[in-house]
C-alpha cells in the first residue's frame, strides 16, 4: 500500500493494519453512544434542556480526551506499523491484545463521565488513567517485540531512537496521571486533556519538545 | 488504489483513507440505533402500532438529513483526498478532528429526533445546526492545510477553484442555517433536508448551480 | 485490487467498495443488539432462563432472516461492482442510498422481534417487508445506472442479461412478499426466510432455478 | 496484498477478508458495549462504586474470553484464508454463515455475565459454550470445501495437514467444553478461559503441543 517502502515483504501486514484500522475506527465511533440524550421528564428539575445539557459537561470532556487519546494511538500505531519488515504469531497476539486495551475505552469514558461530579470519583478518575497505563503498556511490549524481531532492514536508527524515547516517556507519563488519580480525580483529567491536545498540536511544536520527527 | 493518479506518493494516504471510511460507515449506520422501537406497552396510549411509528416521524426525518449528510461529506472526503500528493503528521491530526465532528452527529440527532416536536425543539435545532457548522469548519481547516501544502503537482487548477469555491459557500449556508435555528427550529430543519437533497442530486443539476465537475 | 480484471479504471471504485463493506459489515453486526438478554426479575414469570431464551425465538427468527438477506445483498454488491468500468458523482450517491436503505434493516428486524407475537404482527410485517421492497428498488435503480453508463466494455451479455433478469425477479418477488404481510405477517415472513435461505444454497443448486452463473 | 501469493487468483478474495475483518472488527468492539456502568442509585447498596465494579467480576471475565477467542479466530481466518486459491459462491455463503457465528457472540457473552452469578448459570453456559461448538462446527464446514475445492496449488502440504489436526482438535475441544458446561458452568468457563490464554501464548509454546508452525 505504501510505494515508498522498499522492500517487499511489507505488504504481509495489510490486513492486520486494516483489522486494527477496524478496531480503532469503531472505538473511536462508539464513544459517542455514552453522550446521552437528557430525558424530557428530568428536565423540569434542571431548568430546561439547555441547563440539561450544560450539566452533562464531564461527558463532552471525557469523550473529548478518549477521542483524542484513540486518534493519536492509531497515528501512533501507524507509524509503529511502516517499521514493520514482517509478521509473525506473536505480532498477531501482542496487537490483538493491544486493541482489546483500545475497545475497553468506551466503558471507563462512560464512567468518567458519570461519575466525575460525584464523590466517587476519586475511583472512576483512578479506572480511567489505569486503562491508559495499561495501554501504554501493551504498546511497549509491541513496540519490544517488533524492535527485536520485525524491524525493517532500511529503518532509520536516529527515527527508530526517537520513537523509543517517546514510548518510554509516554509509559512515565500516563504512570504519573495514575498516581495523581489517587490524589486528585480532577487534576489527573485535566492532566489527560492536556496531554491529548498536546499530541495533537501541528507537528514542528511536538518535535522541538519531544524530540521526534516523523516520516 | 486509483491507476489515475500518476504520482507513486499518492499510496501514501491509503491507510489514513481507510481509517476515515471506516469512521463514516460507522457513524452513518449507528444512525439507526436512535430510531426507537415502540414499547408494546405504550400503544394503547397513542393508538395502536401504526399511529406510534407514524408519530415519532422527527426520527425519521433526522435520520435521513443525517445519512445524506454524512453521506455527502464522506464523497467530498473522497474527492478531497484524491487531490491530496502526500501525508504528514497535520494532516493526519486534522483529519482526525474531522472525524471528530462526524462521529458526533449520532447525538445531535438523537435529540432532533427527541425533541423537535416540543417545547424544546429550539435547544435542539442549535444544537443539531452548530454541530454542522463545526464539521463545515473542520473541513475548512483541513482543505486550506491541503491547498497550502500537500496539493498534487498535477492537479487540475479549475477543479481546485471551484473546491475552494463550494467550501467557502458550504461554510456560509451552514453559518445561516445555524442562524435560522435560534428564529426558527422547523426552518432550519427544513433547509437542512433540502441541503442534503440538493447535493444529493444528479450530478449535472447539481453543476448547473455550484459550477463544479468532480473528476 | 482484482487482477482478473483487464480494465485500468476498475480500481476507481476501490474506496466506494471498501466504504460500503464497512457499512453491510457494520449493519450485519449490530442485529445482535436487537437479542436481548433476559432481566433477573422477569425469569419467574415465564418460568426460568431456559424457558424465556426460548420464549423470544421471534427474535432469533428475525435475526438469522436479516443477516442472510444482508449477506446475499452484499454478495451481490460484490458482483455488481465486478461489472463496473469506472465511477461517477451518481454511482456514489444511488449506492449511498442503496446503503441507506442496508443500515436500516436492524430497526424493522428489532420492530418485528418484539411484535410477530402480539396482535400488531401485521404492522410489523408490513414495514418489514417494505424495507426490503425498498432495497430492491433501490438495486434496481443502481443496476439500471450501472448498465446505462458504467458497464465495462468487455463484460459477459450472457451473465449480464441473467443479473439482469434476477434483478427483476427480486423485485416482483419482494412486492409480492410485501403485499402477502398485509394479509398474513407469519406467512410473509416464512416466505422471506425461505427466500434468504434458498439464495444460500449452493450455487448449483440456485443456478438451475434462476438460471444465473456468476464469476 | 500480500506479495510472497506467486499465484495471481489469490486477489479475487480482498473484498471477501475485508468484509470479514470489518465483522470480526465489529464483533470484538460492541463486546465493551455489554460491561455495564454502575448505576449511581444502585451504589449504596453494595457498598460503594469500587465495591459495585468489582462485584461485576463475571462481566470482565467473559469479556476477556470473547475477545482472546475471537481474536484468534481471526488469526485463523488470516491464516485459512491465506491458503485460498480463488473464490467461489459457496466460499462467500460458508464464510458468511461463519460470521454470523462470530457476530452473535456479544449476545452469550452478555448472557453468561448476567447469569454466571445466579441460579441459572447452567443455561447461561450452556448457551455460551454452544455458541463457541457452532462456530467451530462451521470453520470445519469452511475449511472442508476449501479443501475439497480451493487449495492454492503450492500449498505446504505439512502446513495445511497440521491446520486439519488443528481444525480437528478444535472441534473436539469445543464439543467437550459444552458437555462440561451441562455439569459444571464454572469449570466450563474456566476451560474456555484457559483455551483462550493458550492460544494467545507465544507462538513456539502452543506449536509444541499442537505441532503446527505458521507462516
Amino acid at each position: 500500500m505504501r510505494l515508498t517502502k522498499p522492500e517487499a515483504e511489507d505488504k504481509e501486514t495489510a490486513r492486520i493494519e486494516a483489522f486494527s484500522d477496524g478496531v480503532y475506527a469503531i472505538a473511536v465511533t462508539l464513544l459517542v453512544l455514552e453522550i446521552h440524550v437528557p430525558k424530557l421528564e428530568d428536565l423540569d428539575k434542571v431548568g430546561g434542556l439547555a441547563a440539561a445539557l450544560v450539566h452533562q459537561w464531564p461527558g463532552y470532556v471525557s469523550y473529548a480526551i478518549s477521542f483524542l487519546s484513540i486518534l493519536i494511538m492509531w497515528i501512533n500505531h501507524h507509524k509503529l506499523f511502516q517499521l514493520v519488515r514482517k509478521k509473525d504469531h506473536n505480532l498477531m497476539v501482542l496487537n490483538g491484545l493491544l486493541l482489546m486495551g483500545i475497545t475497553i475505552i468506551p466503558w471507563p469514558t462512560a464512567l468518567l463521565a458519570d461519575y466525575l461530579l460525584t464523590p466517587y470519583a476519586k475511583t472512576a478518575a483512578v479506572v480511567y488513567a489505569g486503562s491508559y497505563l495499561l495501554i501504554a503498556v501493551l504498546y511497549n511490549l509491541l513496540w519490544r517485540h517488533i524492535c527485536a524481531h520485525l524491524l525493517r532492514h532500511d529503518h532509520d536508527i536516529l527515527n527508530t531512537n526517537a520513537m523509543d524515547r517517546q514510548y518510554n516517556i509516554g509509559l512515565c507519563i500516563y504512570a504519573v496521571v495514575f498516581v495523581i488519580a489517587f490524589f486528585s480525580p480532577m487534576a489527573s483529567v485535566i492532566v489527560n486533556l492536556m496531554l491529548a491536545m498536546f499530541f495533537a498540536l501541528p507537528e514542528h511544536l511536538v518535535a522541538k519538545v519531544t524530540g521526534h520527527s516523523s516520516g
